[in-house]
């Protein structure tokens, strides 16, 4: 089936969302963690982390303009620090309930079910269920002027990992902890590894790395 | 397990590059396709595509200092466009290795054993054997000075895709396809879908959408 731009902007807006978001693809979704002045533990999931590099190690996140998670945006200019944690098959419900258009004086931790934990002095707030967790600091937002998007990036702070999926080169085994993938809006996805691949170099296909 | 920022910054660089990228999370490779002015067709592994709007329907890449896909970033600062081609489980070795530092005067294409095809009047080669591939615009690019990394954003211009995988509300599901997900520098994974969640709204738990 051949669509065109014109196709895609002729699109009921639902249907177009929908679609466009979903062909991007799988996603890593997080649940952000952050609190504000008026000191409510804030939980948004965001449906994308991108990696920016590894030294320094930098994350970004992409902030929708007019969208649910106004208040966390908010709170990591605020406070400058916010966690990350990932969503495993057992609170997945829980985790995309937070996307609901809760007040800003509600805590979606209490309202969805997950546990908000403090590791002192890390100032944002973490989700005892997730199995990793990342505590992020702030370092620079810029906006997308086509559309209005925010690019929040800030660089890992401390991580909070099972030993057993950290491999000896530094590989971390996700899938062994059920931590989800998702595509579009509303869909989540369990992972299973096809294979690792050795470095390329020309004049060589890769071979798996067992 | 803690680690702190002070332990990554210590990390041996070839652990640290593996354990912040996989640490990462999961996300949408695709093989992007171009042509330079020396009309020989470039295809480069990219291991995230990033959604930034659905309207209009806007995409984005990351291009990393220094780094194998500079063809890539010069042939579609030159021409303005570029391909995205989905990558399946029948030919991800030869995805993951156009990452080899091939010369400028050699085609990915032949040598990894993939196909160049062009839908004229679309002025970049698509990939034949990609059940998914996405005609893209230059729309702007953004250096991130944190780092060197550059944000290449891009505007659907076209797509095509087996209509059997677009669902009546626009949903396309990448998994029937066999459409893999990558995590890391060198992992590949294929999906399985867990479930497809209701909107979320304050004070009622999200159902399954059957």
């Amino acid at each position: 089936m051949h669509i065109s731009i014109d196709d895609i902007e002729q699109q009921d807006k639902r249907y177009r969302t929908s679609f466009v978001n979903s062909l991007a693809g799988f996603r890593q979704a997080v649940l952000v963690g952050t609190i504000g002045a008026n000191e409510i533990p804030n939980l948004a999931i965001f449906n994308s982390l991108i990696h920016l590099g590894a030294n320094p190690a930098l994350f970004g996140l992409i902030s929708r303009p007019n969208k649910v998670p106004k208040d966390t945006l908010q709170n990591i200019l605020e406070t400058k620090y916010y966690t990350l944690n990932y969503i495993s098959n057992n609170y997945y419900k829980q985790a995309h309930q937070t996307s609901a258009r809760y007040q800003s004086n509600v805590s979606e931790f209490g309202e969805v079910g997950l546990t908000p934990i403090f590791n002192s002095p890390f100032p944002a707030p973490f989700v005892q269920e997730a199995v990793v967790k990342i505590g992020m600091k702030l370092e620079q937002t810029i906006e997308i002027e086509l559309n209005g998007t925010i690019l929040i990036i800030g660089s890992i702070q401390q991580v909070e990992i099972p030993q057993e999926i950290v491999s000896p080169d530094g590989f971390v085994k996700l899938t062994e902890q059920d931590i989800l993938v998702s595509c579009g809006l509303d869909a989540y996805f369990k992972t299973e590894q096809i294979g690792r691949l050795t470095y390329a170099k020309p004049g060589v296909l890769p071979n798996e790395i067992v």
